[in-house]
């Protein structure tokens, strides 16, 4: 998750929403990415979004079986759709996002009785760090 | 929607799910892609994304405000999340997919109360024809 709060304050350097996130399988830290979509005018440029297909690339699999994900903040409906389609096995997440995630909150993806695969959840892991971060951005903006 | 359905043929010709996506704003069609999660080894290579994010980027936006997305099957939880953060404004598909679905479906990503953005949401365009290809597809795999 230190490796995740990183990319999350690079991001922020770069003028991005502070998100980072880390795809790790094993010992090896497969992917680690910020938030990038203003930056690559992407609106599907999400920290996870990016690590997950970095870390499928480095693999060349569509499947990232058994590999965990770390986020600073809980991921978003695309996001969660995404951490199921790869079947990561795990994921950490820092900071709840009652506004826009969509695993606690909003559309809660893997409770749907349809979700095909499901990680294992562990929230509030490093989650003060990570909205400190994420406040202190929105503050500079106002 | 025949563009969509087009692109869904080359996708099955390739071996992919024959899923097919097309991104329109006004008169110019912005981008016009296939499933491609196999060849890419990228599990985020929905037809959708990839359109969504080859429209941004010819756009040089991440927002694809007043643009249109048509593609051959109710789209994933992840799709409909991009779709909602890209700003599309009217979403056409063809055939429902009550098992992988996340618009009429599943989670119902737009029917949440946090979605930030909802599109004008058009089913049943040209379903039978993205139905057949489908089901085409899947009995050649058993």
């Amino acid at each position: 998750m230190t490796m995740a709060l990183e990319q999350a304050e690079a991001a922020a350097r770069r003028g991005e929403v502070p998100v980072g996130a880390v795809v790790v399988c094993g010992e090896d830290v497969l992917a680690a990415r910020g938030n990038e979509t203003r930056q690559a005018a992407d609106p599907t440029a999400h920290a996870e979004l990016l690590a997950i297909r970095e870390a499928a690339a480095r693999l060349g699999s569509e499947r990232l079986t058994g590999c965990d994900l770390y986020v600073t903040l809980e991921p978003c409906p695309m996001c969660a759709g995404a951490i199921s389609h790869a079947r990561l096995a795990r994921l950490y997440f820092g900071a709840e996002d009652p506004k826009g995630g969509g695993v606690l909150n909003g559309p809660r993806v893997f409770s749907s009785p349809t979700c095909l695969h499901r990680p294992e959840v562990y929230p509030e892991i490093g989650a003060s760090a990570a909205s400190e971060l994420l406040r202190g951005f929105f503050q500079q903006l106002r």
